[in-house]
């Protein structure tokens, strides 16, 4: 039996990991769980998974909660009760899915906790990536990356020397307008931008994917998870998203993850690792997917993934100023109040502006992070 | 320094294996090369390698070797000959690279020895699956596989639990004539059918590819190598021959290994597992490649691998009669006595007439390998 909670369990990632705690009823115990402000949701799975401990965004929510659920369960709030579930309960692991940085005080407390980490926010590792992974060092946690790519990078090492690899290359299906060019982008819509080609997401990282600003987080992301220079993170466009990522190493071999798009395989692989666990999810054919294809990226067509890059190899806050810039950037877009394009010009802007600091504490973070979102909201 | 002997050495993988050792001079010491008749070659094998032991086909050409070559290089030949090398060397791996099931007896020799097999010649596994495999397990000895898409299957299986495994998918170019309808292939030549379009083989190889034999060799040396029910192993045409072959895990992931056909790879890996070390030959680029295509392996267009299957599932003394059979049919169409599709024709009839015998122990397996010879070169 393996106690996890999940932080950000009424999103797409969390109602997923809830899925396949479903298929394995007898294995999973869940201690706690969290939501923003869809507290419909939250009742159901209270009342399906009775863990010990809830959180919500408000006091407000917190209060209606309490009248609809079993006195056995705890309703914590806002930041602190985000902690409280992320390391106050007996959970083993913590699976984190809630949405951009706000995951990041959480995600440290769960580690300083001693849980293992199930990583679905990738924003901590991208604002605080040092941070992150020198206090699961520490801690001795294991950082069990739930993106496909990643997953897919951490199941391709199994049983290899870290030595022995020579590079990691990302696959990108070119999100929801890979066939339009850039003039083609000016007036598209935020409807067009939801329909993402392969996969099921929510819709800030729907829009990432659009933009490649996703990738960029990806690659970021990659570099912390895997202690992996930046010249050895490569991005390959495969529109086809059956390749999740691949691995080579210095013998010219190369290692790759194959798999229907379908979340619960990297969730439950995080979930059950170092073993595998049967799934009902549908098994990939590869003569009914007939062709795969593959083509060089394209940083002109996409420049927020360069932007990655860059900001990237610069280290200290560049990171955290790129995600922050991006997080109020998606969020006026969806908004309507800019363009998807004006997306990329207000993560420029925000960069061509930024004073960059080296080895930033969790302080300087925030501030970075706080300051950036403010800019952000003006350009 | 690791010392190696290969028998069959001025073969197209003993060359091959002798171009890894140069990569990696002061890494390997070489202590026994074996060869037929391609005395020319071995005696410039001597002259950079300094093995201790050599053999040769016959003692007419032991003989003739001996006033070529230093005298510290002892000469050996015949089948006795092969054996020595294989067992009576101070080699830790025995790389198995002669071709057919005359390294039978070798092969064994080098396992009763105690010595890890670097196993090219599948032969042996066809013929004899249940001795090799025992008697491995007994001396806790190493087999590693060197075929392209066993190699693949092994480096998919690195730190994975064999009861993960859901099944492996075997790829297959299909060969010289992929293109062409049974119609077509009537009156097909030697020649055409030498021109293999991926990989540079030996003849006989680049025949069993054409009749897709060589496909069947490989799942019946899967099923004894990994241990593999028949019945959870498939074979997926696919022409690029990049994906060299892939396992499916019971959680719906798939692990497979790409690179560019190049034998020098899973040659190197079987040599310096579990480690990795670097190599010279041309990296993959998947967007060079452009696309891979996959198709349902068509067992009516290619009957041989159904015979094939048939035969690993009755176990026995089928197999060495499919192979023996094959091997001479092979010579024969090499010999151009009979067409193309007459190595089928005189597969299908010596199995029709076989009468098979459950868990025969060697000298019933050497029986039924003459045996069958003597029958296929009649029809």
């Amino acid at each position: 039996m393996k106690k996890i909670s999940i932080l950000g369990s009424t999103g797409s990632i969390g109602t997923q990991t809830l899925d396949v705690v479903s298929t394995h009823k007898d294995e999973f115990q869940v201690e706690g769980l969290t939501a923003g402000t869809n507290i419909d949701l939250l009742i159901q799975q209270v009342h399906e998974y009775k863990p010990r401990k809830v959180s919500v965004a408000t006091k407000e929510l917190a209060d209606r909660i309490k009248l609809q659920i079993p006195a056995t369960t705890q309703v914590y709030y806002g930041e602190d009760g985000l902690v409280e579930i992320a390391a106050g309960t007996d959970a083993e692991m913590v699976v984190t899915a809630v949405m951009g940085s706000v995951g990041l005080r959480s995600t440290l407390a769960a580690i300083e906790a001693g849980k293992h980490i199930g990583l679905a926010n990738k924003e901590p590792l991208v604002t605080a990536g040092h941070l992150v992974t020198s206090l699961a060092k520490n801690r001795g946690v294991q950082l069990l990356p739930i993106d496909s790519e990643h997953s897919a990078i951490f199941q391709c090492m199994n049983g290899e020397r870290r030595n022995d690899v020579a590079g990691i290359t990302i696959t990108a299906s070119g999100g929801s307008f890979r066939n339009l060019s850039r003039d083609e982008l000016v007036n598209v819509t935020v409807e067009d931008a939801l329909k993402h080609p392969n996969w099921s997401m929510g819709a800030k990282i729907t829009i990432d994917s659009a933009t490649m600003v996703n990738k960029g987080l990806e690659v970021i992301e990659a570099h912390w998870l895997f202690d992996m220079p930046y010249n050895q993170i490569n991005v390959l466009l495969h529109p086809e998203s059956i390749i999740h990522s691949y691995v080579e190493f210095c013998d010219s071999s190369i290692i790759a993850q194959l798999g229907n798009p379908d979340m619960r395989v990297p969730i439950q692989y995080a979930l059950t690792y170092p073993e595998r666990w049967k799934s009902p999810t549908q098994r990939l054919s590869l003569t009914e997917a007939g062709s795969l294809h593959f083509k060089e990226m394209d940083y002109d067509r996409f420049p927020c993934l360069r932007l990655a890059f860059e900001c990237g190899r610069m280290g200290g806050t560049a990171t955290t100023a790129f995600n922050a810039a991006n997080e109020v950037a998606v969020a006026r877009f969806l908004n309507r109040e800019i363009s998807f394009l004006h997306i990329e010009e207000v993560i420029q802007r925000v960069l061509d502006q930024h004073v960059n600091l080296a080895s930033p504490d969790l302080g300087a973070i925030e501030e970075c992070d706080l300051h950036t979102r403010k800019l952000a909201l003006r350009l």
